[in-house]
């Protein structure tokens, strides 16, 4: 076997100063080590890594090694970068935030802080799409999807979507296309969020849908009003704290064939009739006050429930239940076929990679309080606020919203001051309240308001006229409550066992980790995913991520607050520009499809100031993501496909006839590079040349930038703008599906169009509306970004790249006379990935890709990325963390299903009783008393020798899609159900 | 079933007030709820808790419950702790330690801090008793013994001991027992650690060992100077960092046949010569350096190794190889007839819970860095080591020490100043160091030690001369080494594939992974270990203990650095006071056992101010503990067992028989309450009553103190001292075998006898020497217990104790109709566990207590305490941290095993081949073709309905404990056995 006894020696090279720093970050993180680089450049012929790269990549894109090393980014040890985060960490003021507006100071279990925020077997899974191996997140999801259900009342919820303003704009598609695309407004209460309504400009401009922004209660009386209306967007309670009864309006609406979109919030929905009970179409919100840090606006789950009718016009992923082959319930993707990957440029939403770490930690505290403990938070919220209201009334402030949940605007000029006076009072003793004008100040209460924060609160209030302090003795509840009685809520929700069982921290704990005992993560072994670049997510970049000072900013908080954050932001950004070779960057986008669509909208902002403005066109290559054309339809382009070679190249002929056929409304070209077949093309520059000279401007799709990263770069390539994936290229953990970020770095006649946001400015002078609801995205998870670059420094992040490239070349070399590579470049190289092609399996024994996927499962590995790029392929990325034993050992494994699969080609296996197609072996399978299969049982479970002692077991058999489509369940068992099972 | 299906609301109290804390930490910890507590009682047949516990303990040992009230302790919500525990943290200064004497500032890899120091999974597991669902931190421990052998080049190591100046004394006591207990005299180098020698002195005491403190070298030249002389104790390097050369010393020491003992350094023997080299018989140190955070003085590892020739008298637990029913490896304690628990009086040491889960961390370490990255870290060290020297030597300082690794002694007098002024100077600066006196000043460098570091460290110097500051550039390499070259190691060290794969962090989580997968923990199920008491080990307690204000802390830091420590250290023993009824309280030592020993030594040294010192007589029950007799022969005392009545209370009349007939020499009476046989005696009063009467002390042994809290306590139980094993009464997560904290409470009359410390002073005015390194032992943990307590508040942590007590009756009740309760009271109740009684299974059909234990395994449960303190017993205890739905769990699992065993008696399966003899059962044995037993593959492994669902493997069948300890093999796999396996 080519199992390594004794590795790692020279990964640890002699420092070359007595005061070098020993805990160099790029040794940990790269898995060869020298000894290993040399056998694997020495098994493909080469005696240098540089002759290696030479032969991997164009000469003609490279950068001069100086534009990214340890001079333009110095590296820090790990101990180095910790110190500087405590810096930065001491530069944001740890205020007391009251500003609401969707934000909130969440209270994180510990258990759950600790054991799935914290825990590399929750934050280093991929998007479930191997379920028989990920059916404990799968069920935290449904616990997400069943919580959404029931505390909206709605039929059917997503697990999660980037945040409160994209699910908003997904609502509003939705009820565009629910009108065949032929109701063109879009109704806005002005109650709505200010970054809600931002997110909805931009999204309406590309669809072209019209925005009317008013009062929709006194607006919309009537069906007249609602002529060419698709739907209605109300917030409940909305940005000032007022609670309405929206059912008349819903009647109107839906007489006149509208959609009612509600965006609400989950705590306030344990005391409000829930919006599914009058009427509404779609639900959506942000669930980060279920026990999500605020992390200066990110990241944290939306959701979006909607009714049984819409299900499948319903975007993201949705989890459902269907059963494996031996009968037993087991959790899966469902309606896949509504995912952009399937239809690609018919699709209406780009979502892909969204919020699962963050949906589950929701999920868990819902189960950890249940609904006993959420009705009990809720009413101390409430019960506070009505005290504060009272309190402050005595000494003449006027609350304008007489009823609420737990905010409040109060008219200060009703005790003859300005607002300002209020904020400064505040600001004095650390405590920060919503800027709405001179005359109203907004206060939001949460679950992690004290007595003693209440009474500092009231106090500003009565500094402000003067009035004397009072304390905790001062203060009496109040027993009614502030809800209109029609809209308060009678239902019950979340009757289920799995909300009503794991209350005790121990109970919690065993929950957490029987889930994640089902799931494989990184923490097992590798995920070769193509384009999904699995690598390590390191312990010192997560580390100050869930430090308080980090954790607990509100995203609206004063600047002169979080010196910390824009230090951390404006080095990310600088230092992706510089990784990019481009001029500027917004962090604003939530991931890589977010970033995609932001980028064509920049170019066609920048297109319409130059006249431009009817461009419309956008050329994509065949091979390209499924988000990629779906993000330019949302941009409002239109899409045509451009053809690829037989050698996996980009069709330069097709290109130039396309664009020179539409080289009056050529908008974009959108590339991705290295291409998604996995090899570097000669002609980018050339292609981006093209269309440069059609009038066009190249978007580069980054997902595959960890194949370029300091040897050369986008805007060498060609582009104008790209997109980074840093929960691929940039190690924030994938989370089991998310969270991501997606910034977008541009050229400098780009950079005024960044995005904009409608309450702390940022983007270009001539800024896009913005993409997110928070100005800065998932800010708290740009940490980890940062912390990567900065520890590998720029020599690092390069030696990573070269890396990256020998393992998937030597992965190649070693699968090549097993399996037939689809394509490589001339000199036979490959780039970060490699794409091997089985169709003739599927000719010569009916062996589906899945087979092999499967049967992979039983190696303890979880499969590559399947049947995509080309639906008879699998995309391998071993990404530079796997060392030279775990790249053996998954090649030994592939080819070793090679030769079982020859064994049923052979027919000695049939072709419907077969150890890949019974794959994968779940441990229940041994304990039949009968074996009837052709196979051994130690063939079935323990098929290599590293099995025995160490092997990650799936949890049921294969799972049948097609059944759970057709009996669709996406929520959790009931009492009835769990005492019948 | 009994299954429930929703539990848990009612844990979730309506709040009394509107702006009471929601996040009370008694909800989360106690796992039965109001309906479930209702339930148990009315099975048991109780209208009302008090009546219930009217029945359990006796009214006359009652005390008020305002003595363990919110008034007295009063409770803090989670998020309050945590508030507190900030402030606390605040109170600590983080200055720059360079004080050595055995404390380094540790640099923990964060993938080692998160994954393990953090991880649940790693410290809530118990003792590895159970080696077929412990193989992981069995495997670690291995790696902990292998790399103390290798490092030090000793036969055989120990798996850990509390610290290393216990450890010094255990090689004095085997050094005192080789020469048959002969040679009274002991020699201490008198370059030994100060805490060192004051632990020898006290342990010297109890065995009338008499030290002699000299310089070994020079006073040790020939057999006529050892003449009674059974051991030499030496440091290497010694305190002031000198390094000698015992080549010679050892011969004259063997040719007298002594012993020769070394205290080391683990870093250090990366470049010196090792001990066993130079022909050492017992090597002693703290391996905390290795990744261990500091903690104001522990918790870490310390080591203990020997020759070969010494392994079984060896103390401490020592895990082996030996081999499973398949004939595969498989790790297990080893030669266990060496304890204690087996040896009683008649053993030498009492050392039970030791340091596992911080010995796991330094081999975690050792993996992580492999002998490469040791050496280079340990080079450093030594380089920066002589660019201090050369650099204060430049201004006049001398440093006395000519060769050194990492310690420098300095004669400040040289430049006219005294060491005052140098540590003024430094203090002013953030920098400790070394007090040895006016004249010299000491300073250890360490892997911590950054440039700026040594800068800034240089310049306290050159600023007491008045010379001018140096910066990085001004410093030079010095190439040559200050170690003498006989003295350099030559020989490799950690060749073995463990030390030499794991190094990137990617290999390293999936390693940590890999082996916790093998180890039951809370995590999964309940570890009903009867005596140990394994409880919730809250998130929120763990969270504080590694903020670096806490862990960062040199022991013998200035009082006024340490303010948030003291601060918690009163506020505990004030609380143990109040818990306990005592009148004052020692945290120093580091296990229960250790309680023992230093509770005994206080009540001989009070008795020797009485002059009374002549009283030696210790009555201890047969039932107690092994420790006890073990820790009363330490302390001197001679051991005479006290009987028990059939039903399983203490013979009273033969205790006063005994106590009277040695009435004049009556020292002592060591009694556990309620009794290791798990029921509250009506007659504790009077037994202690007896005593005193007779002139003797009572000590209570506290390990059962979790049924006693705001119900009684052992001073109205009629004790004078009691220690309580903070790892278990008070959550401190048992680590798999440690740490532990056994403080000790006294009545007023035994306080100035409380342990001391010659560099800190602790303790009483009359103190007796210290029992422990630190002056407060493992400090750090002493957090956890502390926010337990506040948390709790008195009324909480009386709840849990009512909680204890039901939970452990309703499993009786359960059991009862199928099993022999072995003993219960008047009433029919037991305490807080219960005793069952297997002997009738041998009888009938040869099942022994482990068949039902191996079994249990397989059902997925860490087996009970078994065979003791009865060896045909089980020992049961659920704690009250369980869940009605898991006590029911387990009692439906023994009640079926009862019935297995039915099965067997019936001659149904035969005697020598069934589901009980044969169990656990591993996976592998499901890959068997062929089934040659008589039961089914789902019998086997799937017992119980809930094993489908949910199971916990074991990964080895069982183990042959015989085998292996004839073929004792301690270390781990070479490359040529991984090679060839
Ligand atoms: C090539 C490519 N482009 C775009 C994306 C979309 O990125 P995200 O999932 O972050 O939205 C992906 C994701 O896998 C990708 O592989
Ligand atoms: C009754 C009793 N006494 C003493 C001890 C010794 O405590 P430790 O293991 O902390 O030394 C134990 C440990 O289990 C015990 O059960
Ligand atoms: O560790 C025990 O002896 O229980």
């Amino acid at each position: 076997s080519s199992r390594v006894l004794i590795r790692g020696l020279a990964t640890q090279k002699k420092p070359n100063s007595l005061f070098a720093r020993l805990d160099t970050f790029t040794d940990r993180h790269v898995g060869p080590d020298d000894k290993e680089v040399s056998y694997m450049l020495s098994q493909l012929g080469y005696e240098s890594m540089d002759a290696f790269v030479s032969d991997t990549m164009p000469d003609k894109i490279r950068v001069a090694s100086a534009s990214v090393s340890n001079q333009t980014i110095p590296a820090l040890s790990e101990s180095e970068l910790h110190k500087r985060a405590r810096e930065l960490a001491q530069l944001n003021k740890a205020y007391k935030s009251y500003i609401g507006m969707g934000y909130h100071n969440a209270v994180v279990p510990p258990v759950v802080l600790r054991n799935v925020m914290e825990s590399p077997a929750w934050y280093t899974p991929y998007t479930p799409y191997q379920p028989e191996i990920a059916q404990g997140r799968l069920e935290s999801l449904v616990n997400y999807q069943t919580m959404v259900m029931s505390m909206t009342a709605m039929d059917i919820a997503n697990a999660s979507l980037l945040d409160e303003a994209t699910a908003a704009a997904e609502g509003m598609v939705l009820a565009f296309v629910s009108s065949m695309q032929k109701k063109r407004k879009f109704f806005v209460d002005r109650g709505v969020q200010p970054q809600t309504l931002a997110v909805l400009q931009t999204r309406a401009k590309g669809f072209g849908i019209e925005l009317v922004i008013g009062d929709a209660l006194s607006e919309l009386k009537d069906e007249a009003a609602l002529t060419d209306v698709c739907g209605v967007l109300v917030q409940y309670p909305n940005v000032n704290g007022e609670i309405a009864d929206y059912s008349k309006l819903t009647e109107v609406i839906h007489a006149s064939r509208g959609l009612l979109i509600c965006a609400t919030d989950l705590l306030a929905l344990t005391m409000l009739k829930p919006p599914g009970e009058w009427g509404a179409d779609v639900v959506v919100g942000n669930s980060g006050r279920f026990g999500v840090p605020a992390g200066y606006g990110g990241p944290h789950g939306a959701f979006f429930a909607c009714t049984d009718k819409l299900k499948r016009k319903m975007p993201g992923r949705l989890i459902g239940k269907s059963r494996d082959v031996f009968g037993n319930p087991a959790y899966r993707l469902a309606l896949q076929t509504r995912e952009q990957h399937i239809r690609r440029e018919k699709a209406t939403s780009n979502i892909c990679t969204s919020q699962a770490l963050l949906a589950n930690m929701a999920a868990m505290y819902a189960v950890y309080h249940g609904p006993v403990g959420l009705k009990r938070i809720a009413g101390k919220v409430h019960a506070l606020a009505q005290v504060l209201k009272s309190a402050i009334e005595q000494r003449g402030y006027v609350v304008v919203n007489k009823q609420f949940f737990d905010t409040l605007t109060i008219d200060v000029t009703s005790v003859g001051k300005d607002a300002d006076a209020v904020h400064a009072a505040a600001a004095a003793v650390g405590i920060n309240l919503r800027r709405i004008d001179h005359k109203f100040v907004g206060v939001t209460l949460d679950e992690s308001v004290s007595p003693e924060d209440l009474v500092a609160l009231i106090n500003v209030f009565n500094s402000v006229t003067g009035s004397p302090s009072v304390t905790l003795s001062n203060l009496t509840p109040i027993e009614s409550l502030a809800i209109p009685s029609p809209l308060q809520r009678t239902s019950a929700f979340l009757p289920h066992p799995v909300f009503n069982s794991h209350h005790s921290e121990t109970e919690m704990l065993r929950y957490i980790y029987h889930l994640q005992s089902k799931d494989l993560g990184l923490v097992h072994s590798m995920i070769p995913l193509g384009s999904c670049t699995m690598k390590l997510n390191s312990t010192s970049s997560m580390i100050p991520l869930t430090w308080p000072e980090f954790g607990s900013i509100h995203p609206f908080a004063p600047v002169d607050q979080v010196k910390g954050y824009l230090q951390v932001i404006k080095e990310l950004e600088d230092d992706l520009c510089k990784i990019t070779g481009f001029h500027a960057c917004s962090l604003q986008p939530n991931s890589g499809a977010a970033g995609e669509y932001a980028g064509l909208s920049v170019i066609r902002a920048y297109q319409e100031s130059q006249g431009e403005g009817h461009r419309d066109i956008c050329l994509i290559p065949v091979s390209a993501h499924g988000t990629n054309p779906a993000s330019a339809v949302m941009a409002g382009l239109k899409v045509i496909p451009v053809k690829s070679l037989a050698d996996g190249s980009l069709d330069l002929e097709d290109l130039k006839t396309k664009a020179e056929k539409h080289k009056d409304n050529l908008a974009a070209f959108m590339i991705t590079y290295p291409s998604t077949f996995g090899v570097f093309e000669d002609g980018v520059q050339d292609a981006c040349k093209i269309i440069h000279d059609n009038g066009g401007q190249v978007y580069l799709d980054g997902a595959n930038l960890n194949a370029q990263i300091g040897l050369t770069n986008p805007a060498t390539c060609g582009g104008d703008v790209c997109h980074m994936n840093l929960h691929k290229t940039f190690a924030i953990p994938h989370g089991g599906g998310g969270p991501g970020v997606g910034p977008i770095c541009v050229a400098e006649h780009l950079a005024p169009f960044l995005p904009g946001h409608p309450v702390v400015p940022v983007g270009g002078e001539k800024a896009i509306s913005a993409v997110s609801a928070a100005q800065y995205g998932s800010a708290s998870i740009h940490l980890i970004s940062w912390a990567y670059i900065k520890m590998l420094g720029g020599n690092g992040l390069s030696e990573s790249t070269r890396a990256a490239l020998l393992n998937a070349n030597y992965m190649a070399y070693r699968l090549k006379d097993h399996y037939s590579l689809r394509y490589k470049n001339r000199k036979g190289r490959v780039a970060h990935e490699l794409l091997i092609d089985l169709a003739e399996f599927d000719k010569a024994a009916g062996l589906k890709v899945s087979d092999f996927a499967k049967r992979l499962q039983d190696y303890g590995f979880h499969p590559p990325t399947c049947s995509w790029p080309m639906s008879t392929c699998m995309l391998i990325e071993p990404t530079e963390s796997e060392t030279l034993d775990e790249v053996n050992r998954f090649c030994d494994a592939m080819i070793q299903i090679r030769k079982e699969a020859e064994d049923i080609i052979q027919g000695k296996q049939p072709k419907d009783n077969n150890v890949l197609k019974n794959a994968p072996h779940p441990v229940s399978v041994l304990t039949e008393d009968e074996w009837n299969r052709p196979y051994s049982r130690q063939t079935a479970v323990f098929p290599a020798p590293w099995l025995k002692e160490k092997k990650f077991w799936p949890t049921v058999g294969r799972i049948d899609d097609a059944y759970g489509d057709l009996n669709l369940v996406c929520d959790c068992p009931s009492v009835e159900e769990t005492a019948s099972a």
